[in-house]
């Protein structure tokens, strides 16, 4: 029996349900189902024999979704009422017992928080997996040569191994990031009721216990009302797939023939369909280009509970495609962003030959000038020069007449061919952080203490 | 043959592969291939047996889409190379010679923008559909008077009819967004080859007028790189999904038991897990809730195109996603709001009865004045006291005194309570596309106008 | 001299220069500008009288922007170069000496950085006075009964300070948000040069100290591309501002003549230019409408972001302006929402009145069938069928007559008449979180505990 | 006098008032005061003297604005207050009729579309000067040959100018976009009053014809609640802005010393702070910067409108500062790209170079073996193996030895080392919109006619 008297229209139930995407909460409604069922016999609400009935009729469920045998029904609209539904035709009227002290509101939210915190606990794991493939990366190429880059010019030298490293660091924020996350699914909503708590004496710290949650929501109208984890989920994860974006995008021009820095497997590659010769960086391009599907799932999730009265409206069902597919999307980016760098090659030469270009010597010389008592701000004008005369004649730094030094500063002398022959511009980089090998090998040191397991 | 000496991982696969949303794109491939094919033999590029054999195996396919009976094979990374596979394997060699003067770059762009075109049309088609409802729902309550509301404050009485017309005249302008759509999806990209054009003599023009194209792509780097007709489409959907979430929003709130201004029909409303009498209206909820998630899309394949070097980029694969869901989110929309609209109720004494609010006629009283001689602001001066005055002694208006009267203006005189009691508020606001009758009429009018076909 | 022959365009000034909002890290560049000094003259760099001259300058230009007499020159492209210019006029040559050992790309983070971590303290603490206004105003009303809302639908009854403190909650998470944004700033990014560290060996650790940093970053190349913690700030005050625009919705919607459940003081309110009688809640819409530009500036930088190879790219410019305006909005609209709700009248008689709504305790007639053993979906069931029988009779609940009762249940009999006057319907939520009194005070007590400084 | 007690709160007015920006409507709105009032005079709404007093004073006004003279005063919320204010100060009582017959909604929503509606034909005629420096630039470098690229990777030769016309026609439809923007302001919603339209029989069509107006709102709700002007030219700002980053990548990358295919002008480039040879394409980066700043905006404005209930509310004063931005960055990007491109210098040596890489002939060896018969498939096959072979072999195709071919294919013979020999690639792409020199000439007389004044 219902208050109504139509069954809904086909183009509502078009809108309206969400059966086709949340079955993937399945498994948490059935966990929390048994956890709910076992609190309501303790505390005396259902018998002992309804519990057993309940709890048999959930297993065989959680046996069937595991098992890919349970079958949806024409009327089922997400996946609660389709889980109910089926512990009704196995239990017969215990099962209309399931939902005592109990609502979708809280259940619904209680499900979401589960599958983020199994998400955020996921992302950590693959973080750290891509994290230790990068290290190892660092540990292979340590001393290898390669031009550091600003505005995408040559700017200093610094070791490939230290480049590597600088992506293992974004990866510990994301690592902490996540688990931030998996801290705001603490509190239970589970108890809630629809908003106002309920009308039995149930024990909530009981079931928060059953289900891994740290705590029981304060209150019973936020709880219903809250997806504050699935907006830090979804911004964590965005980030997490900006850095995978810069790598990717770094790959992508690596690979290219003008800079020819790597070269990606064949089995992380792709071809053309009409041009026999090319070989794309196609992996490498879609972990640049799926970090503005993660960031538009935050917005849109923002968007939604922009101006939204409380306590749980329908709108907030609008939060479960944009999660499930960022999740999706983000653990298959960690992956192959793993596999994609398991599997590279760099190419020593190409790389060490950008990074003896001279000019990348200049701040090296200033500092020079600098240390024979020099203020910097005069050093890089005299150095300026320098290059500005060696660019318009079309010289390289070194092929520049002690004359032309002399007029430039008497303090430059032969010391300034031995600079640019000595191709120490990389070890006298010796500041804390910097791309020295001795500061690289401490910070190896460094991130692989940051990434052991806690 | 391949020039890679390894297949592909999973893991790329998993990233890489597209065939899981890309069918949806099947009946294009196959028709732009069927134009291709003619062209190819018409130019005396392949022979006529050829074309026949391409075209028969191309038929077949194009059945076996239809009827569902078309197989993907495990190497299927698009519905593109299924296709080939699939006529190569019902005609032999000759099948090889399908992607002649063609490349997947341009295959692509061309499809995607049929996908659009037929899409724009539908919106088109499913808007004019919503806004007639809307014509007819204003012609059935064309007196009803309500409150028309600014800041959610009742602000001056309106009719419903003129309220509904409002919602009209945002899909007559969706409509035209979406002809620009249609419009933007113009020129074929078809014959641009992999971005450089083909060697091979072919006829664009032909093509172009045979899968419904205006015109033919004047650059092959352009055609290959373009997603604008996507974005335009995006963005018209977005803006469509806006309108529609206004007036998801206004039915929420007057179907709440403060408004009572409606009642949806059962068929478009939905009940409680737990409360057993709850009617909630579902429906209006996610029509406002759809909106961010077609902005979402947009920004997305904003943020995917954002500084991508030209010509083809394998980002671009991620255009597809976002489009196929907008499009069916907006169709599913649309045809609810017509649904929910077409069954609704409106309750005639409670708009009738918040509309009789005589502060709503502070305005008039306000234009009494000016009529009388008084500058406006002065005129608003006089009347805000009174309803300070009025509010302070919790009195309405009309039980304000004549010595009251006289104090603030000697203007006012009985005038004043004759335009308290006169309920003509609404018929004074004579000015063009106000809410008197007459204007009413007019403007339903020329609102068939707009939406009679062209 | 530069290496440059022309000076730059007036057209790449107005694109280039970021003077106009960049000057507000005026204060953050001398502090760490008489940090780096410090250091520099410690570690041996720069002589002690050098440190003196330079620090005498900077004090200077510390005391000319707190007072606004600081000048700007025609050339200054952004607030670093001016004050270095401004520097050198004051101290002479040895004023080309502070930028050593330094660039201004590892100075921008560090500043950046800087004034992120003064705005989440900013944040926590204005976030904090808010919660306690609400806390406050939950004491002052705690019995207050009002009608709890699903999908605006009046669902079970609440009290108004059950209702109020769920925005603590919510605010109590966002103090928890800045938390983390203050240690994502934790590293300090001076000392990484213009990418690979520098050529002096500096002490980081000290200047961290004295800037109040916790530690040092560990990678030269992240440190200077990293903006992680300008993404997390953003992400906590878009989270922030949403909850707030939840809170002016629903104070919009209480504000109305429908529901009128509070008055606005008229300090928060505003007229209308036409109509007398308005008072309009600008100040609750403005608070709706503030939270989409906030997302809308996270956005913007995950655009900037995206596929950006390292290490440091012009692009990063575009981070300060969304953060700057992050920070005012956020900062304003807290204040706002806390002045708003310090003067805010809640109207007890049209809540309670609201609330009395019969329908409201449908759930716990359905309550009341399950204690007398009936299946909660059976009780549901019955009730409403009741709820539809007396809402096509237009009678209230306790208007049916017992053998109606009896014919949907023999289980209710008075029992049922009992529930409906009882009006204990808040009362019986005595689960945790619920909003039985007893309930909300120990709530309060949390509220009260949580919000402590720690 | 007005019905409020209190004066406004300071936090208030900080949230509330729109004068630091809206000052820039000032001059739309004398001008559509101006009109009003002449209208009203024609009508017999006010007099003929008091139509000139005021006509006169905002004369006055108009001239403090443009002079920089008009001075705010302290209680000035916005612009329109602020020029009643100063028309009462200089016109005496007269000033208080300005307003009749008007209100602050239908004027605002008034201003905004003139300000559009300017601004987008300030976009058009700098688009229309960028493409036209493009079609220059293509006439000046019209054969010099260069890579195009998909993925990245280097795919078939072009010629320079065959991309660089790319972008003009992404620029023709910008233009096609501004023109769909102009016409979207065409409605005027002056007249609709608060949203009912007003009390006197107005003549909104000639206000329409004095300010530039198509047509007359049809409906007044509609009139004050619409802002789809301003998401459409927000869409219309970021999809060029777009574009522009898309150019602004593509220079960052041929500036690089491993591109090296260009040159900007010192005037058009950055130095480093510390790094003395440093010559950064900040202006490049900047238009890469600016696209998710537009879209941004877009956002944050389908933000606020979305689920906003008719008709005017607070929220939509935030649909001013986004689009102001958008303009000032748009017309900025659109000169800057003019400005650096009119100063670029191409290498013509090392993009040629570039573009002799004989595996870029590979599509062309295929299409040698589908002339003589084979399938193209086929073909494909056929090269991809030789590609295979002289890549493992560390060979260029035209190494491979007469009996390597033969193995391949009996069909290749010596017309293969032609193909590679001819270097022929660009001028066998014939196909309409190709890159051989016939088919840019007519592209480039195509585009000037596109871009030709109507």
């Amino acid at each position: 029996m219902s208050r109504f008297s139509q069954p809904p229209e086909a183009g509502f139930r078009r809108l309206n349900d969400s059966i086709s995407f949340d079955w993937r909460l399945g498994p948490y409604d059935v966990q929390q189902s048994r956890a709910h069922v076992t609190m309501l016999a303790a505390q005396g609400i259902i018998t002992g024999p309804d519990r057993d009935a309940l709890d048999r009729a959930l297993g065989q469920v959680e046996h069937e979704l595991a098992s890919g045998s349970f079958e949806l029904a024409a009327g089922d609209e997400d996946i609660h009422m389709a889980i109910e539904r089926r512990v009704g035709a196995l239990s017969g009227a215990v099962g209309g017992k399931l939902h005592t002290a109990r609502t979708r509101n809280d259940q619904v939210a209680t499900e979401v928080a589960m599958f983020v915190r199994a998400h955020a606990h996921e992302a950590r794991t693959a973080a750290a997996r891509l994290a230790m493939t990068l290290v190892e990366l660092a540990e292979r190429h340590l001393d290898w040569p390669m031009p550091g880059y600003t505005h995408l010019q040559r700017a200093q030298p610094v070791y490939l191994s230290h480049h590597l490293l600088a992506y293992v660091w974004m990866l510990v924020r994301d690592r902490a990031r996540f688990r931030h996350v998996v801290d705001a699914t603490g509190p239970l909503p589970l108890g809630a009721g629809a908003l106002a708590g309920v009308n039995f004496d149930t024990d909530r710290a009981f079931v928060a216990r059953e289900l891994g949650f740290a705590s029981v929501s304060e209150n019973s109208i936020d709880a219903v009302s809250n997806r504050d984890f699935v907006l830090d989920y979804l911004a964590a994860a965005a980030t997490c797939a900006t850095h995978l974006s810069r790598l990717g995008s770094e790959i992508v021009l690596w690979s290219s023939s003008e800079f020819g820095f790597c070269r990606l497997a064949d089995a992380w590659a792709s071809g053309s369909s009409i041009m026999p010769q090319k070989k794309n960086p196609d992996a490498a391009e879609l972990l640049r280009a799926k970090a503005p599907r993660l960031t538009a799932h935050l917005v849109a999730l923002y968007g939604v509970l922009h101006g939204l009265p409380l306590t749980y409206n329908k709108d907030m069902q609008e939060d479960k495609e944009p999660l499930f597919d960022a999740a999706d999307t983000l653990e298959t980016c960690l992956a192959a962003a793993h596999g994609m760098l398991a599997s590279i090659t760099f190419d020593r030469e190409r790389m060490e030959a950008a990074a003896s270009d001279e000019l990348l010597a200049a701040t090296d010389v200033a500092d020079l000038l600098v240390r024979r008592g020099m203020p910097f701000r005069a050093a890089h004008g005299v150095v300026a020069g320098l290059v500005r005369t060696a660019v318009q004649q079309g010289k390289s730094l070194s092929d520049l007449a002690p004359d032309q030094l002399e007029a430039a500063s008497p303090l430059l002398g032969d010391a300034f061919y031995e600079v640019l022959a000595g191709h120490a511009w990389l070890e006298s980089k010796v500041s804390e952080g910097g791309t020295s090998l001795e500061r690289i090998r401490q910070q190896l040191r460094r991130a692989r203490a940051a990434l052991a397991p806690a």
